[in-house]
């Protein structure tokens, strides 16, 4: 049986893979008087008069929603709310396995911005954080950002920063391993979406100088027709140069590449054209934008894909559940800047350097010390700032 | 220690009294292959392609959403959808302990009709039904038959038709030990809220043909001022004659009271004024419309009240588990009043004609055999619909 056919058989199996348990046992009638009416009541009256109890009679202190429209499942595309729910449950699965976190799944059976936010806005006393998930850009930009204005709860879109999050911690040991410096390094990311342009962003918060951003029609340059406005805005960022061109002619002379793209996309002509010793994260799943193999024999000496069978696994596991962990158990109001590097940053540390070489860059996804670590140095930078 | 002061206690102790937990266990690398990427493509593909499938494939087969906007909890009033959190979360607790059901409290940041519509519509996809709970009245009216019209999940306001449902359990039953026929009862219903009018609806679906709607203002007669749409509506159906007077004047003479008032507001010269023998669901809580004793004192055969140190207690525990377990499995695309006088008569058959008295007219809340019961009844008038 193939892991798809087994996958689909599983599904039927477990008929749902979460279960919505209590911890309060109801078998007399003492308990139910406790657990419900009129013992309720009690919690109910010291919410209503300080609303920051709730943290501590209620589910809200550890409980998240993991929220889509469906709109950008997988590399499946728009397939809507109801068949992206096995995604959520999946992503709500991790949020415990690896964080011990409730999650929720709210699929949305909108894809309008303007509802998108009311109805998360509408949702969010429940919840002491949201994910958002695989909601298409350029919406997922607004939508994050106009929802972290409105609620003072943590919101993550976890395909932009859980994936930029863990590229940078690739990075970060990635310039060990190649002795680089960030500021003179050339990076060229190519896949302009949601999770591109956070890369992008989060690599210029850390330090990077030149970073440039590719999509299909090529190297994106201010100006250019047909860019989304939150492309345009990175166009201030990015390629402070003008140039325009192909991925080859950005990926001349190039440090990094990053993919966030399509399979095999890069050809071997184009990493020898890069600076020697170069470094790749070339995370199209299943099929990367050029196997390991061949990146290496031209010329890469770090090499990262999404996959699990090649070294330097790329998988935003290590991210969102110790992002989340820290910030409900810190009770941040908000996932910062600061709170992001400062993971990316503790991530990389994991990789003692006796064990860092360029096979070995990231934490495995079941390292069971991520999520504490992560947690910790998020929650720092709660107390800090 | 008092039972709120421990109900307070406990609740702190619990820090919610819910929990997510996963069926799929991720320990290993083809762990995750399975439950999340790449397995997990294969039921969102078969979803995409039949919807129906969700059924199969995620958790929306036994999962309702407990939705409330926090207007009228318990007897607390307006106290906001965080402050709901305890009771909603209770309610899941039920849910799951009495049902086998997941529940998910979802509170909303609105008490605007058209918005808490649209959000309840816009993350209807994720669940199996929507469970409404303490929203006000006459807002709860509109939003529901709204909702049922717009969703083909189930939608149930269980403080209108669980309480209607029990009430009528109980009905049904005292009016075998009383030797009374329903197309002869005079019935009071005394509170035209949600509960009152629900109770009044369902009595008129059973067969009953004279009831009179009272609230604080006495009896509710066409014409009258101040009344809501729906107490408007309610006058095409009660007080045929017309009569206006005070809850006195209702019960002179009348074979049934049916409270969802306030403590303490039913005199023994009102139950001495019924017809004898009389009826008395007195569900003020904790403090009835007129204690048990008084009542029967003043000629009441049968009193029941919504506590449990007292007989006959009028619970909805014993209809909401039962009647969404049987609309889960049934597949039921809503709860119909066929659905809702099958589960009536099922719990009221509960008591054995053997074990049927005055003090004994419903099952008890723990009865182990009652939401099987329920669902057996509800599911039967799915199929003959």
């Amino acid at each position: 049986m193939t892991t798809n056919e087994k996958a689909l058989l599983l599904h039927k199996e477990w008929n749902g893979k979460l279960e919505v348990i209590s911890k309060a046992k109801v078998k007399t009638r003492e308990d139910l008087a406790l657990a419900y009416t009129p013992g309720v009541a009690e919690p109910c009256k010291a919410i209503a008069k300080d609303p920051e109890t709730a943290y501590q009679y209620t589910i809200k202190s550890n409980t998240v929603a993991v929220v889509s429209d469906g709109s950008a499942v997988l590399g499946l595309g728009n397939i809507g709310p109801l068949a992206a729910m096995p995604v959520m449950e999946g992503k709500a699965v991790l949020f415990k396995e690896f964080g011990g976190i409730n999650a929720v799944p709210i699929c949305l059976d909108t894809q309008d911005t303007e509802e998108i936010i009311k109805t998360v806005v509408n949702i969010a006393p429940a919840f002491g954080g949201i994910n958002l998930e695989d909601i298409s850009a350029p919406r997922c930009f607004e939508i994050e950002e106009r929802l972290k204005e409105l609620l003072s709860i943590p919101v993550f879109h976890d395909d932009q920063h859980g994936t930029a999050i863990v590229v940078l911690s690739g990075i970060i040991n990635a310039l060990k391993v190649t002795g680089r410096k960030k500021e003179e390094c050339k990076v060229v990311v190519n896949g302009a979406g949601s999770a591109g342009i956070a890369i992008a962003k989060l690599l210029l918060t850390y330090g990077f100088v030149h970073v440039t951003l590719c999509d299909r029609i090529g190297i994106l340059a201010k100006g250019m027709e047909g860019l989304n406005w939150m492309q345009e805005k990175m166009m201030e960022l990015t390629n402070l140069e003008g140039r325009h061109g192909s991925l080859a002619d950005a990926m001349r002379g190039a440090d990094i590449f990053v993919g966030v793209s399509a399979p095999g996309i890069v050809t071997e002509d184009m990493v020898a054209s890069m600076n020697s010793d170069s470094i790749l994260f070339a995370m199209a799943n299943p099929v990367p934008e050029i196997m390991p193999d061949l990146a290496k024999a031209a010329g890469a000496r770090v090499v990262g894909t999404g996959r699990s069978d090649f070294p330097n696994q790329v998988n935003n596991v290590v991210v969102f559940p110790g992002i989340f962990k820290g910030a409900l158990e810190g009770r941040a109001t908000a996932i910062t800047e600061e709170m992001k590097l400062a993971a990316a940053t503790a991530i990389a540390d994991l990789v003692a350097p006796s064990e860092l070489n360029e096979n070995n860059i990231l934490p495995e996804a079941f390292d069971p010390r991520v999520a504490d670590v992560v947690s910790r140095a998020v929650k720092e930078h709660i107390r800090q700032s």
